[in-house]
């Protein structure tokens, strides 16, 4: 399936550039788990046209509805890849799907994975891209860190280099989709909680709480969801570490790829987020015109 | 009184950045009348948030209301000058405010004066900033082009320069405050529709529809309200010609002065004003701590 716009988080400045595509003419589809970080916020009182605080659930609610209504389509899944061939392939959990433009509107970027000495062994053993380095590990002894559908698509991304793969799920809950459970088979799975990680120079391994310890050549981090962080390293998009690089009418270094919202850490608010999807659209939209122009 | 912020127009730029200010603790006004150019907006749909239209009038409302409920002072007056000495002051018919800040959310520029030759003559007779070119017609013959308070304003800055002073209203009904009207009556007043202006190399006077020629020197326009236009040729703030040049964080070339939506003519759309505002509130808010800070 062919979209013109494939919007990747279904939060305001993801939703807020829908709203726009598809009233182009665009065909419109926003994807994402229904979990934002609005979801937590009981009452926002600064985005502006609601008399009385109004709760983040609430506000997404509405805002997908009104997407919706309009004729963007809303899908329920789990972006686990993204890739440019001549179009944008974006692999979910559920299909993969293709677009002439993408946005990434993915939120904030997830919280570290909360494990010790993870910074000092970053390049040195801790990478979060398997397509940028899982090449370096052929047939060594490799760990994935994290317990969702990312964590099982980015160890299944290493098989092509090495089959001795552990899932470290560090003691969270395994949530992986039925489809994946098959694919989970092929991984050895280890369910404790992580005390730290270990290794002179580069990493060597992880000592778990409980005392035990795991030698280990890498570890891949895809913890929780795929964040914006995570595409961005996958596809060469430039950041500045913690935010994807964005100029002032959203694109970034990649053409046809634009961010907005919380991803860019501009100032993390929904006005700016609505602001910026609006503003990502109106090159979206210019973007498909030329190409179905040019044919 | 001195304000903190001081906003200029009552749209969604000018109050989602009061809505801000205000909660940051700074004292904030937004003064301007009620002439929003979205109050002609039937049904907005590309607003996020929203899951049925909603009107322009339906929205100015709420976001006053929500501004006002927070705190924000809203003042109905019209703004007519604006300078900058240790703090701005702004002028108004009813009133003079201080501000340590202020943003210039005035909507898009007002349609040009429909007078014929008028662009044949800018610079050369025609002016839109009475405090920049007043002085170039000392004891001369001058007209003023309006028939709002912002025009006796104008007229009125023209005084200490001659008082040779004409308000063409060009056929528009007198719209001026009662206690305007006593300034109203140092200018002579010519209620006839203007056919068009006529000169050489400069301007050297206008036709009226009548048949009737009126010879001038100069010809300031100040028709209908003050545009951000109008204000930045005061003020000195660069402008692309039509729209107030400001960076990615909504500042002008003018420390503590900030412009927000349409004025800006990034992408004339609520989502993109309300961001806007939000942007600007953040620099605003920091320049207002570090002055109090100060001292």
């Amino acid at each position: 399936m062919l979209y013109d716009a494939l919007i990747i988080g279904r939060g305001p400045a993801g939703i807020s550039c829908a709203i726009y595509t598809v009233r182009a003419n665009l065909k419109t589809a926003v994807i994402g788990k229904t979990n934002s970080a609005l979801l937590k916020a009981d009452k926002i009182e600064n985005y502006y046209g609601f008399a009385e605080p109004v709760s983040g659930k609430k506000l997404l609610e509405t805002g997908e509805k009104q997407a919706a209504r309009l004729g963007a389509q809303i899908i329920e899944d789990e972006v686990v890849g993204i890739e440019k061939e001549k179009n944008f392939k974006i692999t979910c959990t559920n299909g993969v799907y293709e677009a002439r433009t993408v946005l990434i509107a993915t939120g904030a970027p997830v919280i570290k994975a909360p494990v010790k000495n993870l910074e000092q062994f970053e390049g040195r053993g801790i990478s979060y891209c398997t397509t940028c380095d899982g090449f370096f590990y052929r047939n060594k002894k490799v760990g994935v860190l994290g317990y969702t559908d990312y964590a099982v698509h980015e160890a299944s991304e290493l098989l092509p280099f090495t089959q001795d793969i552990t899932l470290f799920t560090n003691a969270m809950p395994l949530n992986v989709s039925d489809n994946l459970k098959e694919t989970l088979s092929r991984f050895r799975i280890n369910t404790l909680k992580i005390k730290e990680l270990y290794g002179a120079e580069t990493l060597e391994g992880l000592t778990l709480e409980a005392g035990r310890q795991e030698t280990l050549n890498g570890l891949f981090i895809a913890y929780g969801s795929a964040s914006s962080i995570s595409f961005a390293l996958k596809m060469g998009i430039i950041t500045d570490g913690k935010s994807i690089q964005a100029n002032d009418r959203m694109e970034t270094n990649i053409p046809g790829l634009f961010a907005a919202g919380d991803c860019t850490g501009i100032f993390k608010q929904v006005s700016v987020g609505v602001g910026q999807g609006a503003i990502a659209s109106r090159q979206m939209i210019e973007i498909v015109r030329k190409m179905k122009k040019d044919g």
